[in-house]
């Protein structure tokens, strides 16, 4: 636990927080200033700065649980669609810098913006970047 | 396996893709028309509309393997930022209806856009919910 950090706080409940879901190892709770009715947040209670940080049993139990708060949600609001998004770096839009997984209800007309212009790329382009990160993994 | 599914066909191989990464479960490509350098999704081959329709175990291997792909990605591509977004029905952005994971590197003045206006919220609001929500884990 880092005492700076904020969501190390709320995760182990020293901050209060709208909690939907809590066990051992995660916390979901309402973000506070949403984007859409009923946005959620889960967050490890353990601290990992970002997704390159998280170890994959964590990543794996988190994305599980993910599943089923998204059910929960569906069933719960009513809403049209949902996008879960996960950020990483302040140009990402990352703003605490504790690993988090937002999950946004989506409903008609409620100004969420998650859209990028689709690129032109060439097959040698594709090819010279698949070997890179191949390279890596 | 949909016939009909442009992922399905590409997860199996039967239509060519640029593979990062393969293994039993999942296949990992570059996008086509990528929001910036590197753009990778993440497929299951197996078929899932969305994630409501998700199993856990997957959904665990699957995000346990995109922490590897991100730090790949991170160390190939050198970008300054990662969003990770996956969209769930038409209204939030999915246009292909067989479950994928964006992992989207993100560089100065790369035009992606993953933003929303924070809203205000009360307690009230907030507790009615979080009561809602939680009737349906």
């Amino acid at each position: 636990m880092k005492d700076d950090c904020l969501f190390c706080q709320i995760a182990k409940g020293k901050i209060p927080s709208t909690t939907v879901y809590e066990d051992r190892h995660f916390r979901v709770f309402l973000d506070v200033n949403p984007a859409s009715k009923g946005h959620c947040l889960i967050v490890p209670k353990e601290h990992f700065d970002n997704v390159y940080d998280l170890d994959a049993e964590t990543a794996g139990k988190l994305f599980s649980l993910a599943t089923c708060i998204a059910r929960a949600m569906c069933d719960a609001l009513g809403c049209d669609g949902l996008n879960i998004v996960q950020n990483n770096g302040k140009i990402a839009g990352q703003t605490v810098f504790h690993f988090h997984l937002h999950l946004i209800p989506r409903y008609e007309g409620d100004g969420v913006n998650v859209t990028w212009t689709p690129h032109e790329s060439t097959s040698e382009e594709l090819e010279k970047i698949r070997a890179a990160i191949r390279k890596e993994i």
